[in-house]
């Protein structure tokens, strides 16, 4: 295995339905424009409340993708 | 905008289903007692074990809400 | 089991005498105006010093209480 | 000194203006409803961008005061 | 109530479903080899990426068992 | 609300004359290359000092953007 | 002195007296099936409160032992 | 009040008896030594096991004294 | 560039007009005593609160320099 | 990929020539009574100084290795 | 100096040789992409093993680098 | 044994070859003035840049020594 370097970003995802929803809304929408994606880690579940109801989920996640050559 | 000033607490949910059912459970309770219920933060996830089984699913949220006046 | 909601509080007590007494002195006077307390976690163990002897021992705890209805 | 027992709260304040300022906000309204305030810790400073500008500056703030009797 | 004793360990658990099935996991396989499970904690929450889609989710857990004798 | 997707990135702003001015210089020059930059966290306060003096007030902020698309 | 490797383990003792008294609670029943116990650190201070008093102090510690071989 | 300057420095007390003692050894000390102490902060609990009992009990403590001139 | 050695030492200053005159109250009466100040580093700011208006501010900061010799 | 179940455990190495020496000690420490050994962390480097040298230098690792069955 | 303007990013460098090496490694492959590199801090020193031995040292860094204009 | 009474510092050893050299600097250069040195502990590995290669190793150490009398 030659030496893999990763570059680690930051991205926070939003969904109406639930945290595992926007986790996959930020994943999908990484992919779109960033190839090699290899993991992400979790790093903060937030939300925004409207009345008296959860109105938005939203996680924040570091993703790590190889960087090429 | 006026300057608005948020108050947080914490409070503990806890449901027999799952983390996020959880999380709804504690934002209801609240929102009984709390007008103006502006966002949440999850700062923790539990759970209690028996036989071998989950039975109870726990989380801490920090809950923010506009001070009125 | 009930889907308990559990409120989470800040206090700080003090003593002369120990950190120890400062832990009861602060869930003593707790327990005056709040009820259905449930457990303490120590989250900052201080003092102030005073020719060059311990004059106040404090404790900060976070205090866990089951909100009624 | 009788073993004072001090209440902690978490509060937010914003400002248009500084975060300095939405300190000064916080703490003048905190005394509106709240006696025997002794001191804040700054827990975390933000703010929101428009138009690649600073439009509101908040800080959250920790609050101690002594609780009576 | 006797002076329990427990002893606390970490594990991870994964799923190709999600978070929530990666737990169940992992307290599945404890209670295979651990008498007496009590609570746990989730102390991250990652995964692994394929083609730009989640192929697994992890979870890292502490989990609490109470020591016989 | 459609699901927004936040990118956020780490920058560190510096001034001769203030840790405020050092968090204008890094939003100014963030908001040159970036759109739609939302919110910034001060994650770190340092300086630099030279002959007893401030000589340089430097901030690192996190800053996030929504992503178009 | 021969390069010792160490095993470091979590444990939770609790007593009905005194956070001290779980501390020996807890080493006592390691040093039961555990030998070489070389060290400890307190990582947590809790407690359960039951009719307004402390019922349970609990203490989690890290505890250090010098692998054989 | 004049605007005081405090040092913050990091001592370690220890002790055959207990944490209590630890604190009031590692206060005594450094009262030989610095004047103006004011406060300290307790930032680690730990100690030395032999036999399977716990031999010294170490402290480590943040202690702040007010600077002259 | 030889292979300097700095000190990291801890000290509060404080101000009855705003946390950036603490600062720079710290580093000039640093500068008394020590020479070849490098950098500082905020890691607090703190204040107290007499009859409902901020009355001292406080900050405290980790300041290198560089050890002759 | 079967759901792969990870335990999590913590040990320290040392070794009198360097802190990767000590890693390398740890792990084939580890990898005698341990089958599947998958990663490590680095959690802690410390050592102990005698006659002004460095006398032992010492690792804390996180260590995973898969479950069987 | 004219008030310098830093982003900072996260990279995550691999080697089977050594952490020293996988530094090397990250920062060899940023500066293929990245002008003005100043500054770099570990966050994170992990590994994997294999057959009881160390395969892959990885290394994450936080890299900071000048913004021109 | 005695109740020893450690003092803990800061320093900060620097060295264009490595870290692990950074840290012999550190020591050695802390041991010209402190007598009783007996642990470290790291706290930072940083390191300054230039043309693409790493120039300077950093490393930040707690240093504890014994205190005399």
């Amino acid at each position: 295995m030659t030496d893999h370097i990763y570059r680690v970003i930051e991205i926070a995802g939003s969904s109406e339905v639930s945290h595992a929803a926007a986790i996959e809304n930020a994943i999908t929408r990484a992919a779109k424009t960033i190839r090699h994606l290899r993991w992400f880690e979790v790093t903060q579940m937030r939300g925004e409340i409207e009345d008296g109801k959860t109105r938005h989920y939203q996680v924040t996640l570091k993703v790590g993708f190889t960087l090429e050559g």
